[in-house]
């Protein structure tokens, strides 16, 4: 590429991080062509020239006489280009991508268990059942907030893990997406700030976007939250939310300490933050880690969660755990924007979650989940790629990558090749992850990975100097 | 009630309505105390006593030494009060009524048909095969644009009513109204003004108000929307979305003439309005009436629909048919929101659809509802409640009650007997239905219905020395 080329580039990658990052809000004026080129000591046409290919991107509107600004908010998700190998790697990359491969394509940065590791034979009988089920299930409306058993069981469930409500205090969803959905719906005005883990799972940063909010992340450390970092967050953002992880975080695979819980929940008071647990991985955990709505009782915690990772993520099923004044403005928003839930699903998905067969096939799911970890570890390393921590469990492995080996590179490589990887910065709002990736295990057994792995490294390698593939 | 507590609550009543109807938008400074008083002859304490009441109902907000305000945008869903006879009847007060329902009330209210005027064998065939389905559908997430078979099947559909486009331009949603919730996300701005037919389909204020739009009702005749008013909405509001339904529209079961359909997309053209042509009850259509989407190419103009009205409720499926550039945004959308749709329930209505036996049931539904409406037009007509038009098809009759009789005290009064009625004004933004009741045929046969409906009428009437009881 010849130097111009890519001066014109860079400067367009500069511009497309910050929007990304979302330094430069939608409807944010751009400098003007000559302080830009000022400052970067570029010449004025190069800037020219890249701001009109950014307008041909839809990513910035000129408005004559007035100069450049960052298209409309409804635009950070209508950026990304269909075609998956020129797509941006941004919050929906991944997704995308795993959900567009095909049955032959590896999917090591999936986000989900593969369906031979989902409990096929429970949801089968379940169906089976469930067609000779009581009529008004099959086809009428359930109620506002979502079938009456599913619900009883559900607040059982959450009782175990140390949260005790009445079933008045849960409503079901479509999903657990959904149930986030609702929650930014209920609580935020665009421009809201936001805090989340950095890293953590990606689809925040993409649904945050869809609301328009202002995400901040945290450090997030081997034990929780940089609890400094979140302080001073609290003060100098205000911010109105904060969503993590419950149990595993994604896509560290750690878990919160009791005394980092313990404060934060402290600090969120002072600040009368509310905190949403995504508790999807629950089920995935050989003993419960601390859960914040324990501690506080729901008071400012909202739990939500769904069986998409351990039941079948084809039956879509999620709910939410609140105080019960915000429940019920939560039913009205869910009843506005996507009327009444899933009966069929939630009558299927109950008859799953009580049919004895599902706590073995759990037990079984634990014990494969652990020895794939292991064997993973195991083959990564000759590759020098890492593990950042290892997790006491779930599916995810977050690792470090070889001395200058960017992760986003390593990512559109390897695609070229049929695997889906999982670059660190679609979990970074900060954009600090470009060496980490994080890995499935449930979907590393394949010996083809590593093979093309360790040629995407070495060609990485060597045309990048910077490199050092000495490691290896 | 004294004169002054009845003063009291009028001012809160006239207050209630401009915030409902949005006149007042929520943020907006309400005049001073002593303004309103002066500008009503009222006392300057009952106005700071209806004010305080109104503080208390948390619909508006007192700022001190600056005023009095309405409640934040994410207030209007949160207004509603828990209990059904106490809430007021606001666009979601149908929906929740007939959701919370148990077995025992009649809903002639209702907007879905009775569990057992569905399909229910063809279902219950179609979960024990889908229960020997093929793994990936039960357990793994679907493509992001949806089960691509079903795809197909709908889009073979959609050609039949003249919109003849590539699967490619169709995308599966969880929900007929997930679908208008993501396309309002993709094409509006808080603020934004959006077109709807007044009367229409209450959800659609709901949904609207959840995105903060703000709502022109147009006025709707036997033969579609008033151009007059559209057009002058058009120029006065430059709306970016028009929103109605096609085939039987809801409530008024009207259907739009060629003719109307043909001036109302040139107008459309010319102020650059995107329209949105909810079809969801095409399947209960004797002859298809026009199509706005088949007569623009979907240039314009996004069609969808869903099966929950003819297949079952309890099955969440929807569609979005539009232009393929703005499909791939609804994509992201769609994942950053509830990410992938559920493919379970697309496979079980793919094997329903393509079931014969589906086909037949639907001619025999059809016949059912004609008969239906024969037979309710004859029991109402004794009561003074006469049609406002005669449909052509479908499950609604928008009917007028008697001079006098206001419907949102009939619906309360029935209420209290257990039947569940849809007053017209949460139909109409500008809440000039008053005396409109919308009747679901199919929920019309019970001899008990007639007996209360006659019994309010008469309690009203002789509360209610304005109402004419002479005419029955």
């Amino acid at each position: 590429m010849p130097p111009r080329q890519t001066r014109i580039t860079s400067v367009m990658e500069e511009i497309q991080a910050r929007i990304a990052s979302r330094v430069w809000q939608p409807g944010a004026r751009l400098p003007s062509v000559r302080t830009l080129a000022r400052s970067r000591n570029l010449s004025v046409s190069t800037v020219v020239e890249a701001y009109e290919r950014l307008v041909a991107e839809n990513l910035i509107v000129a408005r004559p006489g007035s100069g450049f600004y960052v298209v409309g908010p409804t635009a950070p998700l209508t950026l990304m280009q269909s075609d998956p190998t020129e797509r941006e790697i941004d919050p929906l990359w991944i997704s995308r991508q795993s959900l567009d491969a095909g049955q032959t394509a590896l999917k090591p940065g999936c986000g989900w268990l593969p369906e031979s590791w989902m409990y096929e034979e429970g949801l089968r009988r379940a169906l089976r059942s469930t067609a000779r089920g009581h009529t008004p299930l099959l086809t009428d409306y359930s109620p506002p907030a979502g079938h009456p058993e599913l619900r009883q069981l559900l607040t059982r469930r959450l009782g175990i893990s140390g949260i005790q409500i009445p079933p008045q205090q849960l409503m079901l969803t479509e999903s657990g997406t959904q149930a986030i959905d609702l929650i930014c719906r209920f609580l935020l005005e665009p421009g809201d700030t936001v805090l989340v883990d950095d890293p953590c799972y990606f689809n925040f940063h993409a649904l945050l976007r869809a609301h328009r909010a202002k995400i901040v992340g945290i450090p997030w450390h081997s034990d929780g939250p940089d609890l400094q970092a979140f302080d001073a967050a609290l003060r100098h953002h205000r911010p109105r939310l904060y969503i993590t992880n419950s149990g595993i975080q994604n896509p560290t695979g750690a878990t919160l300490s009791p005394a980092i819980a313990h404060r934060l929940l402290k600090l969120a008071e002072a600040a009368n933050l509310v905190v949403v647990e995504d508790d999807i991985f629950a089920d995935l955990e050989h003993s419960p880690a601390p859960r914040l709505a324990a501690f506080d009782g729901l008071e400012r915690t909202i739990a939500i969660g769904s069986f998409s990772k351990t039941v079948s993520a084809s039956l879509r099923c999620g709910f939410i755990a609140a105080r019960r004044d915000w429940l019920e403005s939560l039913i009205d928003l869910k009843i506005a924007t996507s009327f009444s839930g899933g009966g069929l699903a939630a009558e299927v998905l109950l008859r799953v979650l009580t049919d004895g067969g599902y706590r073995r096939h759990m037990d079984a799911l634990r014990a494969r989940l652990s020895l794939a970890m292991e064997r993973a570890i195991e083959r990564l390393a000759p590759l020098g790629i890492t593990p950042w921590l290892i997790p006491q469990a779930g599916m995810f492995l977050w690792c470090q990558l070889p001395p200058g080996i960017d992760a986003e590179s390593l990512a559109r490589e390897c695609l070229t090749n049929g695997v889906i990887l999982a670059p660190g910065n679609a979990f970074s709002q900060s954009r600090s992850a470009q060496r980490f990736v994080r890995f499935n295990v449930s979907r590393t057994d394949e010996p083809h990975l590593y093979h093309v792995l360790e040629h995407a490294l070495h060609h990485l390698c060597r045309s990048n100097h910077g490199a050092d593939c000495g490691e290896r």
